[in-house]
């Protein structure tokens, strides 16, 4: 297979052939300048009029932490609590505030989403693709992701995300993977499951 | 900034510096045997419950190109028309069907989306995560990716879609980049933009 793939059989390793999501962490931080390398990297991702929804929040002090914790399932919360770094990824609604600057060239491109479902819809659609991007970077840092979906959101939104148009959608922990951190692989569902053709 | 990134220098270039939208393509095919090396690498991916609802669906004949085309926006439909792959990426609503072989740990996890509106919603955000990664991986074949977003999504999941749970999300051109492949990169929101900590 991989005498198809460009990519070195390092980084296939690195990314997505020997990654494996985190479920504990050593107590090594995380710093503001890992994240900041990471996001240079993800950010050339392609996005749909280039509108680039994500917005990563970091759970960096004690307070935010704990009132995150109040949102989170139960199977996630200890895990949650002791990661060196959290991050909230929240798909912006008023994304296309930013088109002007972004994609310039569609002259009143901002005012083409009245309609706030279907605007919500293209922001949680493209914020998704970046976190899927921004997952890989993470990885491309050295560093274990933890993606969660199991929380209250709207608990979230409400709490720690009041007063912006920021809609959560996956919170990751993030750190270098500590004792067991891992489960067994899973079964990946067979390629014709997958892939078919018309 | 690469001082704090494992990824190679080449690597980063190859998925996210200097790839880029293709918006033109040479006609060299893509291969059935490419695809497979793709899916082989970016099925690693980490998606929630290992839930992995994404579908691509291959439009390889030219009676389902055409019916293709009738779905995409005017913007669109030139070089979907030209590009010597077009595949549909789509969520499966009707992915928990396949917990009891992906998530065998969890019994009983098939009947835990009960509601429709919030599996197809699950379905979404996972495969929208596995589009990122997709992206990626045709990336890392080497190729060029056109992701779009702009069609009529209802009619393609009614035309050439129906009779299965799939719901299209983005419809992407892939191969070789042609002519003129490339529109000026555009600019990228700044780090206080996109990051900010709590």
């Amino acid at each position: 297979m991989n005498d198809f793939l460009e990519l070195s059989s390092d980084a296939q390793d690195l990314l997505f052939r020997q990654a494996r999501t985190a479920n504990s962490f050593t107590d090594e931080p995380v710093t503001d300048e890992q994240v900041a390398a990471i996001q240079d990297l993800v950010r050339f991702g392609p996005t749909a009029m280039n509108s680039q929804p994500l917005r990563i929040v970091l759970v960096r002090s004690d307070d935010a932490r704990a009132r995150l914790l109040k949102h989170m399932a139960d199977g996630n919360r200890d895990k949650t609590a002791a990661a060196p770094l959290v991050a909230i990824l929240a798909a912006d609604t008023d994304f296309n505030e930013h088109l002007p600057t972004v994609f310039p060239h569609a002259e009143g491109a901002k005012g083409w989403f009245p309609d706030p479902v279907a605007r919500e819809a293209t922001a949680r659609l493209n914020a998704g693709l970046q976190i899927g991007y921004f997952i890989m970077g993470v990885r491309a840092a050295g560093l274990a992701a933890g993606p969660m979906t199991g929380f209250d959101a709207e608990g979230i939104d409400e709490d720690l995300l009041a007063g912006t148009g920021y809609k959560t959608m996956v919170v990751v922990n993030i750190g270098h993977p500590g004792e067991n951190a891992w489960f067994d692989r899973l079964p990946r569902l067979e390629h014709e499951q997958v892939v078919t053709a018309l």
